[in-house]
């Protein structure tokens, strides 16, 4: 392991984490907020440690794939460490592990929150909080792959630990452009929506916060009612489209933009996911109509709900807690699924869903007939079995940390089946709300030892397990 | 496909279910019961088509891979057809629907039921429920193999598909050898349960019915109450001691009986599934202590339960639907976990669990260090990377399966999310009873048509999905 290297590229990123919390302590300026010193001191932490680890690059700046995903790992657990800072600092939310929890859940674009109430906190506090989010979705460290030259042979596992799906590849041949084409997508939707949001009539911050929950697909909101207390169906009807556009890999929208409109369209992954919102949206209309009464009103519910659960966004406009089972097993079976492989969005993907699915069907094939040739495509190519291989492992490794997760959070908290099952589902989905008292997504009530584990877990499923697993596989490290 | 071969088998699996209800109809005659036509007539029935299909052999007597597993998916859905019959012939069960979900939860040692009454119904009645649990167990196909002279090269796909286990093989060079070999350690085991429970104090028939159940991993008990209807310390340990017995692969019993007890001993499964045990039994006793009071029946009562559900039979001495959210959860994955391969147990069997870890620990090896030839062993062999693949692609088959019923039974029936999840889960791993109003294993509520879909789960899970799933490939099967 390259130590060296390992220390180099963490102080870059306490580095970039310092120059973005500049963001909300100009936010408190604006508003007048006397929080300058909730920001001031982590930078000065922040760049403390960063300078002196980067002062000087290593004279070897080889790295291996173990190396990288050990960074991606490390680097997580530290931006939502010192990114709790501001949270404690300010009073906002005065207990160090609620804050840590805070900010994973940010990073992470889960959206759980320990906040009961939320409206009344400082602007800055609020900015900060939904900035982790737009941070987290496109990932950080594929921001600094964006703005700092590196070997690319060796980069590309950076980027691999960090963004989504069983394949991840670059878009054009420089590592540098893909991830600066990436940011340039992310940038310009981002926008969009908030120019949309602006138009509707929301003000000119609340259009800003909810544009960055969206694009990372986290869920905070900076009402107590999130977005249902906007009462607006135009507002619900736009976050809801943005929702399910940053829940498509964003290479598709790169071949819209180079004018491969046909090839974008034909994505297998992208008319399955269209696929499943369009029915589980039907399912929950005709579902919920008995309580809403009229069709619009139970149509722009179920389909805010459903583009808000498989996008892994979290944002409510209806209390789920209350729904028939079949409409919470639709949304359990979304929060299982999650969004697109190179997306923002959590979950186990909708691309290693379908691998999973043809490999199945592909066994199914072989039983019947033992001495077939058997193979399976994918996006119009043949199936890897390196990579239905490795996609097989996927799914044990999700539901092993679940169940040993579930029976964790378990010892230290009681609140029943229902909560338990799905708090923990959704902080490994970076989703947000739960069935059960976690309805609402607040895990205000469960224990520090709790909040750690589904910490731990948010960030786990962030980076989609491997990389943050592998931390307990020392012994192979040292080889 | 060769119809001629699948029509002969499924002829003499109607002969063999028609002389098997003689037994019940000779425990109706010396109880002095008048339901001699509850058995006859499905016994005339069954030989009216038993006969004719079976009275010439298909010249032809060659039969693919394919045939066999449509052979044991179609007997096992005939098997609960008719062995429905004496149930409503007799009155005990006026429904049909209901008692096509009693019998397939009989033969496919579930054991939930539709019967919120037990106590009262006649003995034969009685017997033919539990009997069911028997001959499920080990499987009809593997009796036939026992007892008929077949093909040694195609009957061995019988074997595979009616038997648990990502592998199946043969103990001894001969099938029918192996089929007379597992059914000798079968009904040994029964019998010396039979009389140690008859040591106890308990009266011959309940003896014999619950040995049967026990035996098969059922489930079934002739008590309101299950097993904690006798108020005997010394029956619950007995059971709990067989249940774990008939839980364990039965070549385990072979090798020791010819000696070979420090390989039997050596087992990985077998160390990993007792090791499951001792410390889901540990983690019981501390969280039910509370509970209980006292250690003894604490633990007496743990034992039980973890016995009971891992087995998957699904006796009951507590109402597990009253325990903590931990107890809850610890029983929860041994329902997912399940017995070991090549037992009479359901769910997704501990050699799988182990091989998908191992699965799992292999991929991370491989993207730690993606140039290094990664291998593993599971019982002292190298892992066969076909056996990874198709244990690879259960998991999903099994996930997918549970999905959709979930969300099918929710449609007709909403007894909340706790009950309606682990209804679906409790059927597909032949367990028998889940949780909320489950918690008895008591389906009598459920609509008829979730009982149907039930049903068809628990014969799915007794075969272990690829059989049953096959049936939906006729594509496939024409080829």
């Amino acid at each position: 392991m390259s130590f060296a290297m390992v220390a180099y590229l963490l102080g870059q990123i306490c580095k970039i984490e310092a120059t973005l919390m500049i963001l909300p302590l100009g936010v408190s300026f604006i508003y007048g907020e006397r929080l300058q010193l909730a920001f001031l001191i982590p930078i000065a932490v922040l760049l403390a440690i960063g300078i002196p680890l980067t002062i000087k690059k290593p004279q070897n700046t080889h790295f291996y794939a173990k190396d990288a995903f050990a960074v991606v790992a490390l680097s997580w657990f530290v931006m939502s460490f010192f990114g709790a800072a501001p949270f404690v600092i300010s009073g906002a939310i005065p207990n160090c592990i609620d804050a840590f929890f805070e900010t994973a859940s940010g990073f992470t674009t889960t959206g759980a929150t320990i906040l009961t109430v939320i409206e009344g906190l400082p602007m800055g506090i609020l900015f900060w909080r939904s900035l982790t989010h737009w941070i987290g979705g496109m990932g950080v460290l594929v921001f600094m792959l964006a703005i700092m030259p590196e070997r690319e042979t060796q980069s590309i596992f950076l980027m691999k630990a960090e963004s989504t799906g069983p394949q991840v590849g670059k878009i054009v041949s420089k590592l540098r452009v893909t991830a600066r084409i990436l940011y340039g997508i992310y940038i310009g939707l981002t926008l969009i929506e908030f120019i949309f949001l602006l138009c509707g009539g929301m003000p000119v911050f609340d259009s800003i916060v909810n544009s960055f929950s969206t694009a990372g697909t986290g869920g905070f909101s900076i009402k107590n009612a999130s977005i249902a207390g906007y009462n607006s169906a135009y507002a619900e009807y736009v976050i809801a489209v943005f929702m399910i556009l940053f829940g498509i890999n964003f290479n598709i929208f790169y071949l819209i933009l180079v004018g491969q409109v046909r090839e974008a369209l034909g994505s297998e992954e992208l008319r399955v996911y269209l696929g499943v919102i369009a029915v589980s949206t039907a399912i929950l209309t005709v579902n919920l109509y008995k309580i809403y009464g009229t069709f619009e009103k139970t149509f722009r519910i179920s389909f805010f709900q459903v583009s808000s659960i498989i996008t892994t966004t979290g944002f409510a406009t209806a209390d789920i807690g209350t729904f028939p089972t079949l409409s919470k097993f639709v949304l359990l079976v979304l929060i299982l699924f999650g969004a697109c492989a190179g997306s923002t969005g959590g979950g186990i993907k909708i691309a290693r869903v379908i691998i999973l699915i043809k490999g199945a069907r592909a066994e199914i094939r072989r039983l019947i007939s033992p001495n077939a040739v058997v193979s399976s495509k994918f996006e119009g190519k043949p199936l890897d079995s390196a990579l239905v291989r490795s996609t097989g492992a996927y799914l044990p490794a999700y539901v092993g940390l679940f169940a040993i997760s579930a029976l964790a959070v378990s010892i230290f908290d009681d609140f029943g089946f229902e909560a338990n099952f799905t708090g923990v589902m959704t902080c490994l989905g970076n989703v947000g709300p739960g069935l059960g008292k976690l309805s609402g997504g607040v895990f205000a009530d469960y224990s520090g030892v709790s909040k750690l584990i589904l910490s731990f877990d948010m960030i786990a499923g962030r980076l989609e397990l491997f990389p943050v697993l592998m931390l307990f596989s020392p012994k192979e490290y040292r080889r």
